[in-house]
């Protein structure tokens, strides 16, 4: 239905427009340069209005929409019992702007996701403190609090494409344990002085309440001491069960395995408590064999989420639109390249950045038709930049399977399909 | 369990916690003050671990958590009859942050709520306009968009203070018709490029496809023009069908019947098209008689959500906490007075504050445990500051229904019992 001709006249409208005051607001949205998807019809296909349904307590999702986590089991284990998944990404090919519906935040859990009684559950703090304390939710929420705007990311984020790309994977499949709310809970520091904690401890345990009891030790530097909060709440409403209601740890930036869900205990003390969760899981395999402990921080990352893997598109007009996170602080830039990496230029970024906060980036793209990769870059307010993939490689190597944050390449082929590459 | 002594012991603590250079960080959140409301039990009371359910394609709410909005029918109508409901509710009692769940935006529709097919979904553009162009939700979803976090507030919140103050009612009651989500979309302004809007036009009339065929009559000034947005998502999903889906227009910091649900028409004049919906509807019956059209302005607005209606809170420390918001753009102070509106002082804000965007405050206070009235008091950064009740009454009488911000009172009894209260 669309045609050039059509199209150039819109462009022609465009310039002639130029001179209204209105249109240098909108010129922050970069407009004048872009080829125009609108078609022309007919009246008649405006749809009639339609009778609704009764206004009821809860906003439903249409019955047109479809979204859901895709829920994996562990790798090199059959899908065969729902029983054996371990984690349910978000679906980043379906989602827009930064924030992640309560429902959609990516889950990882080791035994499951208990539905704990608040009127029964209990934080514990203790160890190096002078007092030994426990407290009620209703006491903690009672509280001064703040509410926070974070990403939150699992370590093992995109390590499907450590070894090879699955040229089947959408980007859900390759960066869906990465997700954004806006959280709100209790400074760990406030918590910290109702214990008088001891100025001489260095590590706190933090340990969660599921049957896996899961427990990280947590290096108490000013950087988390200042930012890590207890929460109980996810996009305004109480944390959901798979989110670790009634409450969880949060640590910004860092893997989210620290973040303990279900949290039941915090212990100080002056030296990591070597749980198994830091030496048989969550340590890095290095290439000579040794392997890294408390690799922590989520480092800059960013991934292009349309067009992305399975996808199509059609010659001419694209937009390129994506996320881009840091643990280590604000995006600062993020640059896309639809030449396979040959050339860069800057993404647009939506406001406002927020510190360790996942940031929608987009772009105008004219796709030629021909085959080629594109990918995205992003460097953040400390000056780190995105590795590429062999460079990443070069220091890591491929026994590493956590921490992965290379640029993530999509190849399109002369037919417009999408498909997960490597670089 | 609680006990003096316990608590100074408490208070101690922090003092000698404050030697600590991690305390300087946590000095932001002012806790050296407040009692604290922290209780020693034995070790026994922190519960056993439990095994979880299986990991899931949807995070579900927790069997322990109840939020429901409140569904009205219109005032004066019993409500006998769910199809008379015309409003939902946003529990802001239950909600803590900025941010409303996806599901509990609150709801304003004239004939339920439609649930269109984005298959056969259009929107028609025309008028003074070179083009008439007709796009499919497809066409819209590949154009260049931006996502905005922003409040969206019906006119006829608060209306029920007008005249009195059922002690009754809950904050969920008096205010919750507020919610705040972020929204993603299109600038309205490209749109008007993509037709070529004839410079001359001065006003947009926007019709929805519900069977009420809501329309209102939207003056193009400058600040709308930057600002407005025809969006397709909220909190990072698609539209919720009670929410416009699969389009909706939005008009920052308006009144929300402008921010047209179900959109299929955009047309440009230069005049306003005299709907029912601001003839009949939406217009302000003043003092004298006359009524006064197109009071587009959400002004400055606040309420304390805790304590707040039929809540009831013991002597000592009490957090008190509430949202403030400015259709003008950014909340610059709010004020909080627990004497009746005697003496005030300065809330702490949550940050980030956003442009037309809901703020949360909060502010530590101890309760003598004597009858007494709490009330906030916002000013945005335009300097506007939100009036008494006396104040906003002599202006606009007793015969208006919409645009109700005077400061909320909350009177407290000697038990302390919270009741919504007129000043």
């Amino acid at each position: 239905m669309s045609n050039n001709k059509e199209k150039q006249a819109l462009l022609d409208a465009s310039a002639l427009l130029a001179r209204r005051k209105f249109l240098r607001a909108a010129g922050t949205v970069a407009v004048a340069t872009v080829a125009v998807p609108a078609l022309a019809e007919s009246l008649a296909d405006v749809p009639a209005r339609r009778v609704g349904d009764s206004i009821s307590g809860l906003s439903q999702r249409s019955k047109y929409v479809h979204l859901e986590r895709i829920t994996e089991a562990t790798p090199g284990k059959l899908r065969v019992d729902p029983a054996l998944a371990i984690n349910s990404k978000t679906p980043l090919d379906k989602l827009v702007g930064a924030i992640t519906p309560s429902d959609m935040h990516y889950e990882r859990s080791h035994s499951g996701s208990p539905d704990l009684d608040p009127a029964q559950h209990r934080l514990l703090i203790h160890g190096m403190a002078k007092k030994e304390l426990v407290f009620t939710m209703e006491e903690l929420r009672a509280m001064p609090s703040v509410s926070r705007i974070h990403f939150m990311e699992c370590s093992g984020n995109g390590w499907e494409n450590w070894k090879k790309a699955d040229p089947g994977m959408t980007v859900q499949d390759t960066h869906g344990l990465v997700s954004m709310h806006e959280w709100t809970g209790v400074h760990l520091s406030y918590l910290m002085e109702q214990v008088n904690a001891d100025p001489a401890s260095t590590w706190m345990l933090a340990e969660g309440g599921d049957a896996a009891g899961v427990a990280r030790s947590i290096p108490l530097t000013d950087e988390i001491i200042e930012e890590a909060l207890v929460v109980y709440a996810q996009n305004g409403e109480p944390l959901r069960p798979a989110h670790g209601f009634p409450i969880r740890l949060l640590i910004p930036g860092m893997e989210g395995n620290l973040s303990i869900k279900w949290l039941r205990r915090l212990k100080f003390g002056d030296r990591p408590f070597m749980t198994r969760w830091e030496t048989a899981r969550y340590t890095q395999l290095l290439p000579n064999g040794k392997a890294r402990q408390f690799q922590l921080y989520q480092e800059v990352n960013s991934v292009i989420t349309s067009p992305s893997g399975t996808m199509r598109i059609g010659a001419g007009y694209n937009r390129i639109t994506g996320l881009a996170w840091s643990g280590r602080g604000k995006i600062a830039k993020v640059e896309i390249s639809t030449d396979g990496g040959a050339s860069w230029r800057e993404a647009r970024l939506n406001a406002p950045i927020l510190h360790k906060a996942q940031v929608r980036f987009d772009a105008d793209w004219h796709w030629d038709g021909r085959p080629t990769r594109i990918l995205s870059r992003s460097t953040d307010d400390k000056g780190h930049v995105q590795p590429d993939r062999q460079s990443l490689l070069a220091v890591m190597g491929e026994n590493a399977l956590f921490h992965y944050n290379a640029q993530q390449t999509w190849a399109i082929d002369a037919e417009g399909r999408v498909t997960n590459a490597l670089s």
